[in-house]
């Protein structure tokens, strides 16, 4: 008895032209190149899809706790095709590479890894996931590879929103009472230091994008930050002056909450491996 | 600056012709009974939505992580309407009743307040309220009261797929292995005694549904527990003679349990009154 199904009977995203189960079904087959790109991209969105589901039932308010709820669904939706996309390049389950790798082999930023802090952090780390994500979407979703670009146009319709909902709290917060636009502003200063990894090219990324595969990281940086400093300064608030961390990029190299991450994520698979009863 | 607000950018269920906003404005009050009633239903699915929402980023697969998460978030979606409309009756916000009430204020049967235990478990408390609430709501959207009625209406629609999964979920692990079926076995006997607990009738109950406006819980004990009976046995496994719980029915009489979800659920609310910086 496998937990593992085809015919799942929630499916809330009905009408949606591409499906996990499509993509692991193998018809495309990722190389092993584009399986680690795929990681990178599919790896930041469980990230941050597992921390933001930290707020589901702990929100100041219900209407938030399902805004956020439904963004981070959203955001392991993401993952599921991208990480089931890789697979198909080794062999692996979106479930074995979600549950049964180990730390190292992440390839998330540390910016989605970050500590939840208060509202307005959590903000700060969706304005700048949201804004990145939009644009590194946008462009993918013209990708040589089909199957990239149609999880890329699918993602891209849900980032709009998240995106939306980052913006108008960013105003609510900055344009507030003093206390929300300090506490906005902080959390834009704290995360502020680990936005230049997600515009970091490397070996994997640099000949995929040659070949029209994926999207250079550092030709998304200026439209992102153009972006992002002006969502900042619409709010009151100031663009962040806070420098670049040392350290950190997608090689294994790691923010420390990985591990609390992930223990919680995997513990329960790894205690049934297979999830197999 | 308050967290509350009417136009959260991420509404993904936009098209539905009842808002919580709406029923909120308070332009339908409802009375003190129907309130009362109100609460009954809004606090078991606030329970129960909180109690699957643990599962969240901790499911064996990323699928089910999905699928029980958005159940979740449907579930807190009803509570929302449910507990907007109680509101109405003492001025009081969906946001105060959930975040401000004490423990003994809550009127949620202990059936929703169970632990998740493991995953059959779960799905053992998924079938049977899943059932009730099918019966529930297709009564309840005939009631006088129109914004009961509206309610039931859109509720109904997402018990419906509770209710699949629900079944699915029964026949997988019945039909599966020894394990598999001795943990759904298992899970159906524990929770079973609390059932009865659903279809008992008060004080405020009987009036209501003499009006038409509740449906009184004693009726829908019959349909209900017959077609819990037959998906139970078209799994293989056995209809549960584990009798009934005493003690505990929805006049402040709880499960030892509540205070942990309370915990959890107010914590930040009450750190942050009125959730305003």
């Amino acid at each position: 008895m496998s937990f593992a199904t085809n015919d799942s009977a929630t499916k809330h995203s009905a009408g949606v032209a591409i499906t996990a189960e499509e993509i692991a079904s193998g018809e495309q087959k990722a190389s092993e190149e584009t399986a680690r790109y795929a990681l990178y991209l599919g790896d930041d969105a469980l990230m941050l899809g597992q921390r933001l589901s930290w707020w589901i039932s702990r929100a100041p308010e219900l209407e938030e706790d399902i805004a956020l709820g439904n963004i981070a669904l959203d955001l392991v939706g993401h993952a599921r095709f991208l990480l089931s996309y890789a697979g198909t390049a080794w062999g692996k389950s979106e479930d074995e590479l979600a549950y049964f790798r180990d730390e190292e082999e992440f390839r998330s930023v540390r910016l989605v890894e970050a500590e939840n802090g208060d509202f307005a952090k959590t903000i700060a780390r969706q304005l700048y996931y949201s804004f990145y994500a939009f644009e590194l979407y946008t462009r993918l979703k013209e990708s040589t590879d089909a199957t990239l670009a149609a999880i890329a146009d699918k993602a891209l319709k849900e980032v709009l929103y998240h995106q939306d909902h980052a913006a108008l709290w960013l105003n609510r917060l900055g344009l507030g009472t003093d206390e929300s636009k300090f506490r906005m502003q902080r959390g834009l200063d704290e995360l502020w230091p680990y936005l230049p990894e997600l515009f970091h090219d490397d070996e994997t990324t640099r000949p995929l994008a040659e070949q029209g595969i994926a999207v250079l990281p550092s030709s998304l940086e200026e439209p992102t930050m153009t972006r992002i400093r002006e969502a900042i300064e619409a709010a009151g608030l100031e663009v962040p002056t806070t420098g670049t961390a040392r350290g950190g990029d997608r090689s294994g190299a790691m923010s420390e909450y990985r591990g609390y991450i992930l223990a919680e994520m995997q513990s329960l698979a790894r205690r049934h491996p297979g999830a197999s009863w």
